[in-house]
């Protein structure tokens, strides 16, 4: 693996249901642009409030992929 | 929206379920005296333990509301 | 409680579900060899990604338990 | 001025035309309801874009003003 | 505990003596007007000179509160 | 808007006016390439110095924009 | 000097009486199961508040001790 | 350029005008003493308030200069 | 130099041999998809272990060209 | 005040009594070179061990003072 | 590789010849009392200087092994 | 030691061999005028790219040195 070079980039995906959500919903989006997507790490949390209640979350995530 | 003027609190919201959770009781709690709330901002996610399992999650966020 | 003492270990858990499950790994292989756990302080959240949909959760995690 | 207590609290300014300007949206905003007000540290200079050109400025900033 | 929610304020305390009597200083005037202060983390610790010498310690803490 | 993914690109705006003229210019550059660019954040603010004077500002700035 | 390899642990000392006291509370107990510590550093300053005044101070602490 | 040796020093300018003019200030007192200024990083913005307008700004900045 | 834009990247090289061969190897693979390379930043360095020893570097770096 | 230049030195103070004495100590050095101190800001608390107990403290500050 | 668990320990190595071989003296003393070492990170690199040269590296750094 | 005062200063070495020697041509030029130095932290790594390969490296350190 040791030649390897990746590249990062940074995301936000949102979902009103879950954290979790929020960032599949970022990788589904880059999974239709990028190729061989390794790993993702969260950088920030956060999101909108509508009524007292979490209206979405937002996540802000960076992606790692394997460039070929 | 150029003029308007935002205040940022931080508080602390805690669960036995779930991050989310604990942000959503910080949420209910506030929007009891603030109005306008518009965003909020996970800035740590700790938690107590109680015989090896999480006690009740406590998620630090700064929630922000417009100033009339 | 004023004459404690604490320490904190680093740990990552993770897991396929959920990034609360991933601190609840942890959490629970840390119960089996540390006593008077305490409390937990999220560091970092990351995970691996297969075919473009979180294949686990990683979260890296401080564990505070009393020294005897 | 030894025996002084301060407080800060966060506001978001916001203006159309500078940094500088949303700074002081900020502090009029400020000095309507607080009194003694000192200082300022500007903690995050953001904004929203409208055509590809700057449509308002957000500055978050600390507001820091002396307790009586 | 777990539904409990609680407020940090940020308070800059200040003394002629020592780095814990700044801690004091901003407690006590906290403690006029909150209740339920529960803990206080130090963010900053500075202070102002005067004739080579510390004139006073300044101390920014920030102040957590059970919300009723 | 709960659905929606932004990425953030990160770019370096440079200006002999102003730091509001160095952010203009990046978002300019920006927007010719990139569609719905919705916000900038401010990372670092610095420049060149020709005779004891500003030669021109540099300015660090992520921009968002919403994936279609 | 040069082959010499050293590890960190991270403790948290308490001491109602002083962050000194706090300190001194860490390192009696770590010199108790460990050999050769040689320095330490604070990494963060809290404490408790009981009836508006300091119950104890809590620091954190990274302790360096060299391996044999 | 590859043998060079920079230095960075840290000032505060200040300005009743604009974070502009602070930096300028700054600028004209360093070019007073060194020689070869070659860059500054803006490293804190504040200011003081005089009745809930900007008094003066102050910025804190890293101003880099080409050893001889 | 004014006018001009620059874009930052971020690369994970690798290298079985050293930190700066893992630079190189970023670099080399970025200069094939990019015109006018300028600077990079290193942002982390980490790598593999295997049977104790280091199986290989990554260094984490953003790369910043000129945008024409 | 809006003219002034102000430098900051990064000194480390330390001493076998306590943080506040290690932070007078680097002052009082400060002071036999430097006119116009005006004030400082602890950026590290740390120290040395000796037999189990704080053999002295250092206190890396930065101290600020104006240009004339 | 999901329900794994992972411990990081920190250390701090030392050469006078590299950082890299600072990083493989801290990795092959860790591999004598810790199995499953998988990953590094760095955390810092210092060094003492002897007449004006590098008397030896010292590398603050993360080591992450699995616990079994 | 416990009476000693130190002071930092921070500088930019620059190489077209390596990191080492980069941070070495720093502490050479510093030893031409500075007495007592006794350590070197590095701050950042960087370096021009020329080519799509490094032109050179530039590692900013912090130098301390024991006042007389």
């Amino acid at each position: 693996m040791s030649a390897h070079v990746y590249k990062k980039v940074e995301l936000v995906g949102s979902s009103k249901k879950s954290i979790e959500d929020a960032i599949e919903t970022a990788l589904a989006k880059a999974n239709k642009s990028l190729k061989n997507i390794d790993w993702f790490e969260v950088k920030e949390t956060r999101g909108h409030v509508v009524d007292g209640k979490v209206g979405h979350y937002q996540v802000v995530l960076k992606v790692g992929f394997r460039l070929e």
